[in-house]
């Protein structure tokens, strides 16, 4: 089985990760022999953008449809304003593919710590699951008088029954599948009275649906308290579009670093084509110096592996990255000593091995 | 000097801590003999709107304004949906009288310790500046079709040009009186484009006028793991106020507990009396049972002295609480073994000894 995918390297330590996962995605093919990848890469990027003034050519979003997934390495560059970047290429991209869920484990990976205080292997093993279609991001609003005294914005969040509803039903069924069938829902519903209230309801409406999952309730806010105290009371999490953003970035980073966690955008029609990618940015202070940590690429890659329904092929993945952080082979985000080509390479060698 | 001071103790844990801050706030009075309070306490709570229905009669945001100051408790119970009980006391007031800041330092206290490895005391100590007026507490938006498959609701959040300005210059002054000068500004605006980049926009504005404080900018997100990964690195921040809810809360948090944090809600024309409470909320878990941790309490009491004028009892105050907490005389939630009674009268006792 040969697996169309669309690499958009993007800016940055992107393109970095980008090739680290593509090297690794090959010598995972060639290894198991049970399928292949035909990588069509995109050059889509905000250095594109400066020089030729767009990132997505018209039928773009048409282009993506016609592959099986899509690997997505980072967007950002200091020279273009983030709302033009991130507007022109990933947002739309989420949106028009009906990616509406956004999937966000994070655990402490072996040999690798947590700058927590006894937090063990095993202590913190989450999976956020992200609203990734409306919300806070639906792009509504605007500005008048801009530049005079009276200048006004609004960021208008939208929020709908049939999106509520599809995110409650997917959290509902990523935490029945986990050994703990745990799910915590995280709103703001004290401060914010409408969206908010409406998530409440639907979520305790859909609850009904799953009476083997035990459910409680959180504040954002208070949430990333019993994060930092409490991690191992915690297993699936569902939130809105913005707090599962923030929520996700900090369990990255109290499971070490940003540079482990992996994202999958992921349309569950399977309709359209889903997309993965590490939840870390472009970071151009360490662009092209060859030190970016490759595991959260790695990761993504792996949960690629598995929507596309090769299980072996991401358990094969996961254990040979585990295998190498567990050896201590680590960049320095983790404390470590290693490049991006020399943790690759070892991935690579362990792949072989198993 | 007599201060008037209005009281609000409200739900659960609110009316032991409140209670425990007036003791320490009578104390720290008939110690030093320059000034004296006069409390008035409301009986606002989700308790009395459960029996008469109503939390504040139609005078009493008028009643308020006849005070100094506001010592404020907790607000939230669970037989009151909390966007009731919320919208009906402690939003009303922040926005009627003109509170729009809120003022959120954290650090380590002497005798308590951080989650974070190796995080000492001095590591870590922060001031947040939050907007308090607008944004995404506006409670503007609503909800249409509601129980209905097309159900619909929206968040409206509003940010102004004045409403951004000044809460910028507040947090500019704020960071120049600190040692390091340095202000780190948080937003979003690389998903939410419309209000985030107004603030982003206003903040290098008002910056021109600021050329000795140091300023960096974050994304909320990645904010959350520098606060994390690189505590040190940070002193005074500037953020919304949803964001910086959540950034206090996990502040808070990574200090230690969330009992231990104060926050000031001011308002700087000091047309209106301000109000302090510290930043937890009423804990229906542990009300009534005398365990709560009264030193978010009593560092609020402190920051309100401090408002009145009263530099060298704000002094005096924090540095009794400080000496407790450095002979290990805490309660549960920082690893001790004492109850709110007893750090209360060991507070009294420094009090007289200072
Ligand atoms: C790049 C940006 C739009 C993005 C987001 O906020 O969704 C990023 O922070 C993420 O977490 O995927
Ligand atoms: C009680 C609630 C409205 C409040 C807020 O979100 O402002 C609380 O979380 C706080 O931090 O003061």
């Amino acid at each position: 089985r040969i697996y169309n995918i669309a690499c958009i390297p993007g800016d940055g330590i992107g393109v970095d990760i980008t090739n680290a996962a593509i090297q690794v995605l090959n010598k995972l093919s060639s290894t198991l022999k049970t399928f292949e990848f035909d990588f069509k890469t995109y050059d889509w990027s905000s250095k594109a953008y400066l020089e030729r003034g767009w990132y997505m050519p018209p039928d773009g979003l048409a282009q993506l449809k016609t592959h099986d997934a899509i690997y997505f390495g980072a967007v950002g560059w200091p020279a273009v304003p983030d709302h033009i970047s991130l507007w022109s290429l990933i947002l739309p991209i989420r949106k028009a593919l009906n990616q509406y869920v956004n999937v966000r484990p994070t655990r402490i990976l072996q040999g690798t710590k947590s700058p927590l205080e006894g937090c063990q292997v095993g202590d913190l093993d989450w999976v956020i699951v992200r609203e990734n279609s409306e919300g806070e991001y639906s792009g509504q609003g605007g500005t008048s008088h801009e530049g005079f005294e009276n200048a006004v914005a609004t960021e208008v969040a939208v929020f709908t029954q049939v999106g509520i509803e599809r995110i409650m039903r997917f959290a509902f069924e990523t935490a029945r599948a986990r050994p703990r069938r745990k799910l915590t829902l995280v709103t703001k519903s004290n401060a914010q009275r409408h969206g908010m209230v409406l998530w409440d309801k639907v979520f305790y409406e859909v609850a009904k649906e799953y009476e083997d999952v035990e459910t409680d309730k959180m504040l954002v806010d208070a949430m990333t308290v019993r994060m930092v105290l409490h991690p191992k009371s915690l297993d699936t999490i569902v939130a809105t579009n913005l707090h599962a953003d923030i929520l996700s970035d900090l369990a990255a980073a109290l499971s070490g670093s940003i540079g482990i966690a992996p994202s999958s955008n992921l349309d569950p029609t399977r309709k359209f084509p889903s997309m993965f990618e590490p939840i870390h940015g472009s970071a151009p202070d360490i662009a092209g110096k060859g030190i970016a940590n490759p595991v959260g690429a790695f990761w993504s890659a792996a949960e690629m592996v598995r929507w596309l329904g090769q299980e072996k092929g991401a358990d094969v993945l996961m254990r040979a990255v585990e295998n190498v952080t567990a050896r201590g082979f680590k960049t320095r985000d983790l404390g470590g000593e290693r490049n991006t080509k020399e943790v690759t390479d070892s991935v690579c060698e362990e792949i072989e091995k198993l």
